[in-house]
């Protein structure tokens, strides 16, 4: 599983500031920081009281493409926003999210294919997020199909389960897990699937061990990659663990060194 | 998942001295404490060292019960011991194990229909251990059809599909995970399932990382139980969270507590 590092995100106050600011150090130690902690990709999410999100992904996007070579996953609802962000990144990016939509999907799946960039598809439609994997399920496959019909090929595509809070919505977590292991099964290339890992423990005690036992249930069900804190020691462990026991890495006494080095 | 408590065994030098000396008090600690930790069986074996093992499973069998009320999962290959051990049970008990043996399977469903025990079967035969899951599901199909000829139900059976150190036999992990799904489709009513847990971790360091992280992904696997350490907290608070996320137990925020004392 790929780590998308969460930390570059206008909720946490440090971001907002340095956003506001144009304060670039405080941006480029998260992006050099989550790298370094075994982070893959860096989510850019400029947060809700951002004055003006265009001109704020750009910024965003340019300090922290100088700080990391990560490629970069451009996180807002705000299309024209990601449409910025696209124009400014070097690299192929990824897009978060679309929902099963269809006027979202046009345009997300038109930016996908004309910037190549990698797409994060929500299972939820305007009627919001079901309970059961089956249609889940049926929702990843009208993105998927919708995709292709724009010359976006699923294995460009994560599909998100969209993970709820274990204390409100439990009923959810198996459901999820379900519609993992049935998403692999939708295309050929598959689609790669993504939760929101944090997602799965708001408002409880222990969020970490939350998280983290989550991640690698998940794992086994065939997750691809978490929007996640990279920084949480036990957390990479965990996901370093996994990946030795399900024969994605080769065993060795200091696997956990090797998988953050990478 | 529940726990068989794996402590009262003549591999451990404590345990080897008390049988040696037959001094109960050794053994009522451990019976009692893996209790209070949460283990709902006990294992019980005398070791390899034991001078007399019918003797000695006989009188472990009757400490472990005076100190606990939870039941006994009798642990050895003398099947002689074994029945012994079934004929001092005051409580329906477990028989840990047997393979895919013609000789043996009939000794052993012979002895779990007389004395109404549940039964662990290994996913091995004479060649010894199967790497790919189809082969290891085909040993339990022959264990699960084999038991109901003696009128055993296979909701009286865990099969154990065997797991391996992971520092020496990496690729058979996803395949024990396969086996552990695909076991469950085996009959109505389903067979249970149960590893070995500690074998895993065999020869690695941060063997208890490498435990849990295991367990909680073969629970997301379907699997129901576990010859474990008791004692080890961060396993115990690792399956406490994963039976919350696999909405097996409801959440609330001492859950771990809840759970210990289940």
């Amino acid at each position: 599983m790929i780590i998308i590092g969460e930390r570059i995100n206008g909720m946490f106050k440090d971001i907002a500031r340095a956003i506001k600011d144009r304060d670039p150090a405080v941006i480029e130690h998260w992006a050099q920081k989550q790298q370094q902690d075994g982070a893959r990709y860096l989510d850019i999410n400029v947060g809700p009281g951002s004055a003006n999100p265009v001109e704020a992904m750009e910024w965003l996007v340019e300090v922290a493409q100088e700080a990391s070579d990560l490629p970069l996953c451009l996180d807002s609802t705000n299309y024209k926003a990601i449409e910025a962000g696209l124009k400014k990144c070097r690299r192929p990016a990824m897009i978060n999210s679309v929902p099963a939509v269809a006027a979202k999907m046009e345009r997300v799946f038109s930016m996908a294919q004309e910037y190549g960039a990698e797409v994060i598809c929500l299972a939820m439609d305007e009627q919001g997020i079901p309970k059961d994997a089956e249609s889940r399920v049926a929702l990843a496959m009208e993105l998927v199909a919708t995709a292709d019909a724009y010359g976006v090929s699923p294995d460009s595509l994560y599909i998100d389960p969209l993970v709820l809070p274990c204390n409100v919505a439990q009923d959810h977590g198996p459901e999820v897990l379900d519609t993992l292991r049935q998403v692999k099964l939708l295309s050929d290339p598959a689609p790669k699937t993504v939760v929101g890992l944090s997602n799965v423990s708001q408002g409880t005690s222990n969020r970490e061990l939350i998280n983290r036992i989550f991640a690698v249930m998940a794992m086994a069900a065939g997750l691809d990659a978490a929007i996640a804190d990279a920084n949480d020691e036990d957390l990479m462990a965990a996901v370093a663990t996994a990946r030795i026991l399900l024969n994605m890495d080769i065993y060795c006494d200091s696997y956990i060194d090797v998988f953050k080095k990478g």
